[in-house]
């Protein structure tokens, strides 16, 4: 069982991928490879006799054919550029997202072991005029390059698995929260940056109005929901091969009250709100409240409640708060 | 106004370059060029001083570019490798109908007199499961690459349109009903031929049930549908810029009954029914029972009846039937 995760070098993928060396086998069969592919490994990379670290350009044809080889049998593809970044630079976006996206599929369709596929989408595949609740048949009507590129990805693994090139499976994420590190480019970024910042101490603006809603789910349950999206057998898919991933609710207010909770009324003090149009904007096209009986029946879980969330981020991170 | 048509040499692109040049002029203002782009034009191109027709492979981008300019003021974006062909044939249905659909649109935001855009979408966005009557909620799950390729050129057209980088509106063409001329790889060509074949004293080789239905529109109303497109205010689209258009629904056995009532009984039995698995494979997943009050309550129109659509045909290619 050889696994190529993309954006191995970024914070899902690295977890992802020292979730698969300890587990150790996928889909029952041992990993004998675990290939990671990044533009760079900012937190270094397993040390592991089974970890090929590759670095290089996601749209460039032959790294990414080197990357992919013919003997690939799993692939988890989170490698994108991040919303902020794709709508500040829409070549960008699209070369990475849907090009690089496309050099995966091509290259995986020429694979001589019948490769599965794990796609990131997004919940911001959704955007504009939604109904309260979005379901399962909610039509995408993304807001965002970023969202538009995730959608076009969805569509091009559906086809490519309809032709059985591949057999594909994309998840739509929702926010995920906490990321550690630094805030990054990501228009969602200042969710985990209101947990994480005051965890650690220190004064976390944030850019939308506390009654701002996130549909959210743990880095945790992420990682489990590409291991099981990988194992569900096919036929459990639906033609479209997409799903939204089951999360839970939680406004900006809610999760500082559940942090104080948690960390003390000091900590929840460190959250200060200083508007930002730009990131208000995208957040504000994207939905906070689905029902997704697909996902649920197929087996993907959401977190308990925001609460547990904030303990798992500050027990993973060795932080007592 | 200058105009340009991609498919300018196929049929509905060629009907659709006689009804400009008749009217003369589009949104109000005088049509100065009128720019055909297509690989090949077999039944030549309208000897008219603002005619400039242009061949080329879609899928080059210096031709693309050319083709397009900096002073394109209109597009309608009707080339397409047709559904049987995309789908016999995956990489030539990627590379024109979903690459050549990219370049056009990067053409486009090149242009220095912000242009309009309406691409020929298709009713193939929609396949699988679906619900009896779809209806302007109902998610594309297409299943066949032209119809993956159409829905991929959907969401690019409302992403570029989003960004403000030209202003474009897809229209979900129903089954274009009567073509004249040969049948074609489109897998829906046996809806013209058991009409056409028969009015001009041919047998016509059904591949699939009478009982079939057919979401269908004329060649007429498809091209008044254009050039409505092009002049319907922006703000009345929806921001993913895409509509199903009206049309009717008729069976295969409703379709030779109503040429027996054109035509007489001899020509209904002309028609034979020898089925093809492989296009009644395709043509099953398209739907056939749409409801479009947002397409009608933008003015756009459906014809009364299969019958009309018939002598329509007739009187046009001055068969006497």
């Amino acid at each position: 069982m050889n696994v190529l995760i993309t954006g191995g070098g970024g914070f899902l993928g690295s977890r992802l991928a020292k979730a698969l060396l300890q587990r150790g086998e996928l889909g029952g069969a041992a990993i004998g490879r675990l290939r990671l592919f990044d533009a760079a490994y900012p937190s270094g990379h397993p040390a592991d006799p089974r970890v090929e670290a590759v670095t290089g350009d996601l749209a460039d044809p032959d790294t990414m054919a080197r990357a992919v080889g013919t003997d690939t049998h799993a692939v988890f593809h989170l490698a994108a550029v991040v919303s902020g970044a794709a709508e500040a630079d829409f070549d960008l976006g699209m070369r990475v997202n849907l090009r690089g996206t496309q050099l995966l599929l091509e290259a995986l369709r020429r694979s001589t072991v019948a490769p599965r596929l794990v796609f990131a989408s997004s919940l911001a595949a959704f955007g504009g005029a939604l109904p309260e609740v979005l379901d399962d048949a909610t039509t995408p009507t993304p807001q965002s390059s970023y969202g538009a590129q995730k959608v076009l990805g969805e569509y091009l693994v559906a086809d490519y698995s309809r032709k059985g090139y591949l057999d594909g499976r994309s998840l739509r994420l929702p926010t995920i929260v906490v990321r550690p590190g630094k805030p990054n480019a990501a228009a969602s970024s200042f969710a985990s940056a209101i947990i994480r910042e005051p965890l650690n101490g220190h004064v976390a603006k944030c850019p939308v109005d506390p009654n701002t809603e996130v549909w959210l789910l743990s880095p945790r349950r992420a990682v489990e929901a590409f291991i099981h999206a990988h194992e569900v057998p096919a036929s459990e898919w639906p033609s479209h091969r997409v799903v939204n991933l089951p999360g839970i609710t939680a406004s900006v207010a809610g999760m500082v009250a559940a942090l104080g909770r948690v960390a003390g009324a000091q900590a929840a003090a460190r959250v200060v709100y200083e508007p930002d149009t730009r990131i208000q904007a995208i957040v504000r096209t994207w939905p906070a409240r689905f029902r997704t009986p697909r996902a649920l029946a197929m087996g993907f879980n959401a977190d308990p409640d925001i609460e547990t969330v904030i303990r798992g981020y500050a027990a993973e991170e060795g932080i007592r708060p």
